[in-house]
């Protein structure tokens, strides 16, 4: 950590901070240049408080060199780290594509569905129950039956699932979901966060829609802290002043997130563009850029879904596309 | 709404979809140019399930006239609303200064800032018992001791007080606070916009970092839509690529939101820059644009405040800001 | 054009602005909702100057339907545009990689880069004579004398090459330059734009850092509409709010101009990330999303380049890239 | 500056680099903590290359501890600079209004907003001869016939004016310009800097709608680092992902820069919001805030102004404005 001083304070008052920060068990490196005096402190920095030292009167700025997190890290776990999903494995080399609706609106339509995407390949089957909508008047999901439902696909074709979750006060519907989807809204909704972190589910965490990667790590770090070891990070785009699509999909961040953790990363090119004809060429470069997984909304009949209609394919359309999926994933040295 | 229809689609698909569109009782105006067929569609169009629409294979674009807000929108409302917080008024030409610690430290602390603040003419005291922050290992805030305390310093001044709620579970804890903020973090946590639309307790409903306006007032309409009319903005700086200060005060929503919305409109200029020096000039630019309150972080001893100390200014500064504050109010033609 | 008209405004006002849009040659389609009266305007909208239809005091919203661009457009060119630079194809199934260092240092740098990306296999040579750099106390370049060393090493080579003009008064200078850049800083310079509209010279227009994609094929449009034909298109990465690297590059970009226009589409991993190790997965990302060519920072010691040192590769790394592009671009079915 | 370097490199490597530094008359102070090393450079920095240093193997990040302007800095000029314009001063606690159309159109237009802008109390007229229009198709402005008309209605009227500068190839016309603009999309024009620079005129720089405060002040470096140090900033707004106004004003970067800069102020409402409604909130702000002045669109005829008719105000609206600014102005001690 490096606290940059101000010019013109007391002999005093420096004394006074370097008492304080030595008193933490912390070494000072003092360096004394023309124009700037800079300290560099020697020692475990995670037991300063960087707001007090920053608020102090003779303190300019204080920066920080190390990553703040330190589980989600990968110098700390230099191996890639595999996430179990009721036996179908991501990461370290496996990929996997999850894919069906973006909410559960009929028996029929959930079913036939899941029949669809696990026949084309899908490792995982995924429905949404309870849903975040902007608008308080928007179809808010089936709730508890759609639940049921998804559970009822679960056991007819065998795919693992994965479902939102959207309040501490459903965590025990879930029980038998084998895949808890933390939505980009609720990245920094720390109360959920930690309470995932008390369970053994996987947890599948979007990122914030304006949220930088050291924040996204930072909610994961939340997750593992608890305990809860099984994160997956899943990109699905970000804020910026684009307007041609409905986010922007962050390509960087998959090789990114590879250097600063071992977590497997997932990409939905769904929600990314929110234009159907972007799924395949979004999963094309996901895939190439390193990505362990996708995301995909299918459909049966996109035209009537209840939500993200625009964004969803058919599952004729989503053969043709794990075709073309399991032909890259191959091409680019994974399993599938 | 606005329906731009694909080119070379075939006469079926059309009538089907007009078909359909008509059964909800809409009616269509059609208009042929050379290069486009467009629809208006007539009616009451909170009806349509945009995404539906938008994923027929007819339709290239769907275009929305109205605003999708309602109980928060002007044009509904036209009079300004002013909202009663322990008798404390906001809004409708009354303006109020919120003040305090960023979070609620000892019980020294905060009496001695409630004192403080009280005696400069805050009229509410603002400190943070629950607090969210990026990283698990920072101070998490004291929780419901800190309620506690900040109750007391309730009791002893007399000043109604705020604080922010985290999450559903603590609405029991939440009975006596006057004024409940909902933070930024957690403006589309719809769990929690639906739980406090439930209450008859004012809620200052913070802006997401990086949310429009009209998610925003989105947001406000949960809470609206729940029953509870008692909703103040609170402005506290965007996400930009800037990075001279934490964030950037969107000084043009106070002026816009006056336009759209009969709510009342307060900004958070400690949070909006994160440095102490920009407090000053950014109240008094809130009050130039129109705002109705400020809201304003005060510490006795910055620091060593646990949080948000670089931003926080002392009880003695307060007194010198709260003179020019009210001479700018009364400049302004508003009331304090 | 869709007008939206205000509510309470006066029948002769109405009849006033509709007279004047007739008088352009333009039919009006009227449809009166319960809230809102429309316009559909039918004919050639390109007549119409927005701005003084949104000024006019009964107008409440103009929104346009058609694309404002015309030669770059698509819709009316549906074919692939192929640019040829000095007998190297770019377009139309042709991938080209285009390599070199970000500045011309001297003779023996420059002539050992374009003999090491030759023999690897890059099609042009890439290289800054004239810099575009923030500080004015920073290289600029080395200028005239940049030029004369390029126009040597192509000579050498025979690789056709690329480099930047910064201003009209050096036009006369890049007679025999095969492919005239225009930065990322000068997209919305519309005097340059004019200028190189008037040449027969293939250009080579990179998006700014903050500008749309609708923006860009305007600037686009500015070159077509003075005659010259030949432009490709460099997306470098835009400008959001994460800092982890120098720009965020919008993959998305790649799929929705190949939708939107007819031009020739190249990235530059290297500005983009302005990381090294970043270059290799962004470059395989680019090609998976149907990019037709890629624009790689080479120096053979990029410890010692006066510029972009950190985003260079070395002449024995670009080798071994090389022939992952060249497998991954066969994969992808372009020919290179 | 700060440089950290990578864990596992070589001693030699290290001391390799040292030589390296301290060759250029740097003193290296060194401080080794339990994760990482780090170096802070003592001296002249400005004659480090910091992309040659990070381009260094064993250079894991380097970060600038000083500001990499000077002319700009206020820590080198203390005192505010007063711009004198033919006469009228802005700056040092005078302030001043610009204003007039966004576009010449003609001779009875530019007269008429003239005598009126006069009378209302305006220190400067404004308006655009060479207009840069993202279309090509758009009015380009009347370019030398506007500039004509221009300095005539300054004879008559006294006024000294201020328009924009596209190119260098028209400096010859600006001879009689008594503030030369440069707009927000040549902000990082090098050229066009360099040129005006050579100059004695003022100079109005626009930020561009994307540029950071450093790369800013960066630009009017350039300008004085040529010699000319009559340079007035201009704040238009910022790009953001809200959607509502054009763009959105940063009223932070007031205070920010009074604190970095010596430079004079000025904030543009109307190009800031594109919204007439919006020009007198955003004008109070932003005196309260600490501008310098205001530049203000002034059209006798709004609904047929040429371009910016909707973010123009009438003669009589901007009487009206002016009664408020001066009452503002003087109220927060300035003279006007």
């Amino acid at each position: 950590m490096i606290v940059i001083l101000k010019k013109n304070a007391s002999k005093e008052s420096f004394s006074e901070l370097r008492t304080k920060i030595e008193s933490l068990g912390m070494t000072i490196h003092e360096s004394q240049g023309e124009e700037t005096l800079l300290w560099g402190l020697v020692g475990d920095t995670s037991k300063i408080n960087i707001d007090q030292l920053r608020a102090n009167d003779v303190v300019a700025e204080v920066r920080r060199i190390q990553e703040p997190y330190k589980a989600t890290n990968r110098r700390m776990h230099p191996e890639d780290t595999v996430v179990d999903i009721g036996g179908v494995k991501i990461g370290g080399g496996n990929f996997q594509v999850i894919a069906g609706p973006c909410s559960i609106e009929t028996a029929e339509q959930i079913s036939e569905v899941a029949r669809r995407v696990k026949g084309a390949g899908a490792g995982l089957l995924r429905g949404g129950a309870f849903k975040p909508r902007t608008s308080p008047y928007a179809f808010q999901g089936l709730e508890d039956e759609g639940l049921r439902l998804l559970l009822h696909a679960k056991e007819v074709t065998g795919l693992p699932i994965v479902t939102e979750l959207m309040g501490t006060s459903d965590i025990g519907l879930f029980r038998d979901v084998d895949l808890i989807q933390i939505g980009a809204r609720n990245m920094q909704n720390f109360r959920l966060l930690k309470e995932v972190g008390k369970l053994k589910t996987p947890i599948l965490l979007k990122r914030g829609m304006s949220n930088t990667i050291e924040e996204w790590l930072m909610s994961a770090e939340y997750i593992m802290a608890g305990g809860n070891e099984n994160v997956i990070l899943c990109e699905r785009g970000i804020r910026t002043f684009e307007t041609a699509y409905r986010n922007t999909l962050d390509i960087s961040a998959i090789p990114m997130l590879k250097e600063k953790t071992h977590l497997p990363v997932v990409v939905d090119p769904s929600h990314a563009a929110g234009i159907r004809n972007m799924v395949e060429p979004l999963s094309m470069a996901a895939i190439a850029a390193g990505a362990d997984g996708l995301m995909i909304e299918v459909h049966n009949n996109p035209a009537v879904a209840l939500c993200d209609g625009p964004q969803s394919i058919t599952p004729d359309a989503f053969d043709t596309l794990m075709e073309k999926i399991r032909k890259t994933v191959s091409f680019f040295g994974k399993n599938m």
